[in-house]
């Protein structure tokens, strides 16, 4: 068995948490001094447990066990959304830490040793995943000139300023990266309703995005007939309550859907809406269901301006294509909670996770820990701390199964 | 006949549309220095033309044929919207201005004569109708207090500037105004379309207003299951489309209704949405059938709350209730334009006018000339001139009926 210490990994959780600390939670975006510091923090103690680490050319932090010619590849992010919680990505990342310093304490030296990450912005200030999208390729050092937050602060400015810029980047080598695990929160309420200790992710949902904008006539609201007006708003509600219908009985039993933004204009009581604005989001872990469903969008869309005698223009939005989980990595997993007499449950993640990017390229698998009362992103998010350390114990011992089959 | 002079009178309307000129209309909001220059225009035009006149504690501008124990009182106003049209108002103003120049120029001495009235602020700057809702003593100088403009500016302080406060008010006098007598714009399409030149207004629709707040929470958009959320965007889409619904086949032929505001909180593409705010308004002549609406609203909001598990509240906004016209001086505007051999139809009118206020006290009736596309409220508006110069013919003709019968 590694030599793990929950009390030395629950002290780190907390040491981490110092960085931005804000209340119960944290406000700790990529690359902002908050960040940086948690990183510089991060690479001591990753050296101090005797890892082969550094910080790569868009500030992802890695440390690998010496002596090993491959590696498990344990990880997660340490950034974090706006006034955010402590766990989110940080509890990943400190797992990882403690699993390779058990490797490292033990005196192990397998063909397979451990390697720890903390992937950078996954929380999306510059682009979402994207330092696990550096990591496999999917961005390059070529995208960095058109990246910006939403204050339109340059990403390589922020590089520039943190001294991460010119470094070479770290990448996924799937001859030597021989899976990758990701411990995560659950960010939602199923394991706890469920009374469950542990989730297997069976995949990491597709998600979609689109704007709908219907395009109509201002027209006095008292003077112009019904028939006459070229009503946008009111096409826009017809739409967005049809579309759910539409995700309710024609969607998966797994399809989940939000029209969470309406923006009328001119927006005024006595006035007909010009111009109506949706903002549709849907996942579902079936590109076919996706794609089901963005045909409906357009087709409805245009049914439904026809009706209103408005115009209808749907504009795509940014997307991720849904990820099957490793089955193997998966029943490692499953067996290792077994072993621990942990409950647990299969279940997809309804959120993106750095795991969605490295999934097409090396075996890779995600566990869920509970959230008290589903709640993430946000100051309250929090996990009981016996279920962080059965966390911990249980990405552990299937860590060990996967290097060291009984 | 009495002698009025349509050039003159399209003189005196190009003359008042200089005022806070803007390309093709004005913008000349209620107390404004460009508002204020009219009134002392017209207050000059009034007294040159013979009549006895003045401007009151709240601004309305009145005058009056000398001689007559009684008079025919016409009018409607000369403040606008923000960027409005140049007729909105003005044009009834100018119309009662001739038809008393005329009179007086005519030398006649009827038991009833002619006032030409031009209320203040019938656009809300401070509130909707305030000058004939002064005139008929639904507004007091108790209230004058309470009243702001939408930047908080205060009624009071506006009059002081202006030299009017303190000032006695106009008054409606029963047993003195036999009748009222407003001409105005269509502000609408159906005179164009059906190629009629005149419209006889049977009555002035009344308005209702309310806001329909739904509060549920605001969750992970990814995460939440669909049966656990409490999306109050959902529930106002659904709500939004059955109100229509409702109106559309439960409200009169008459009825017409905007739902021409939402607001979404915190309206993200991947948060459910907490709070979903709907400004919801509905006219129709018949106070049965608002009241009718009115309580479907309530009913409904309660069920589509209940249905999406979140909290709904109908907040009631301000009101106006439906006015008939008085059907005797309405068939003397259907006679007169029959004398000038006008095409005219009779029909509502969609939009508040002062005439709503006069009509409990003294008998009155509207009549429109068509607005060309149906625009108005935006410097786009307009009249074509014959359309004008007939409107000034037909008003004049019936006034003349009312005064002296044939």
């Amino acid at each position: 068995m590694l030599p793990i210490d929950p009390q030395r990994m629950l002290a780190d959780l907390r040491a981490l948490a110092e960085f931005g600390k804000l209340g119960t939670g944290v406000n700790r975006r990529s690359l902002t001094p908050e960040d940086l510091a948690a990183r510089d923090w991060l690479l001591e103690r990753m050296r101090a447990a005797g890892l082969d680490a550094q910080i790569d050319g868009i500030g992802s932090v890695a440390g690998r066990t010496p002596g090993s010619r491959r590696h498990i590849l344990i990880g997660s992010h340490t950034d974090s959304v706006p006034k955010g919680g402590w766990l989110d990505g940080s509890m990943g990342v400190i797992f990882g830490l403690e699993i390779a310093r058990a490797y490292v304490e033990a005196g192990r030296s397998d063909d397979a040793g451990v390697e720890v990450i903390s992937f950078i912005d996954e929380e999306g200030r510059f682009a979402g995943l994207m330092g696990s999208a550096a990591f496999t390729g999917k961005v390059t050092e070529s995208d960095f000139g058109k990246l910006t937050d939403e204050r339109g602060q340059k990403l390589e400015s922020a590089l520039q300023a943190a001294g991460y810029a010119g470094r070479e980047l770290l990448r996924c080598e799937p001859e030597r990266h021989a899976a990758y695990l990701e411990a995560h929160i659950e960010q939602g309420p199923v394991l706890e309703t469920a009374g469950k200790q542990i989730g297997l992710v069976t995949d990491i949902v597709g998600v979609a995005r689109c704007e709908v904008v219907f395009t109509g006539q201002a027209d006095h609201a008292g003077t112009t007939p019904m028939e006459l007006r070229r009503d946008a708003a009111a096409a826009l509600y017809a739409f967005a309550d049809d579309l759910a219908r539409f995700c309710r009985e024609e969607g998966s039993d797994r399809t989940v859907w939000n029209l969470g933004i309406a923006a009328m204009d001119p927006g005024a009581y006595n006035v007909v809406t010009r111009q109506a604005r949706l903002g549709v989001e849907y996942r579902d872990p079936s590109e076919a269901v996706l794609d089901r469903i963005r045909r409906y969008i357009g087709e409805s869309a245009k049914r439904v301006a026809k009706r209103h005698r408005v115009s209808a223009q749907v504009v795509a939005g940014a997307g991720i294509r849904p990820n099957p989980m490793d089955e193997s990595i998966l029943s490692h997993l499953e067996e290792a909670a077994a072993d621990l007499g942990a409950s647990s449950m299969r279940m997809p993640s309804g959120a993106g996770h750095d795991a969605t990017m490295l999934a097409p390229l090396i075996p890779s698998a995600m566990m869920f820990v509970p959230s008290i009362g589903g709640r993430s992103h946000d100051i309250s998010e929090d996990t009981r701390e016996e279920d962080i350390v059965l966390g911990l114990k249980v990405l552990a011992r299937a860590v060990e199964r996967i290097i060291a089959p009984a």
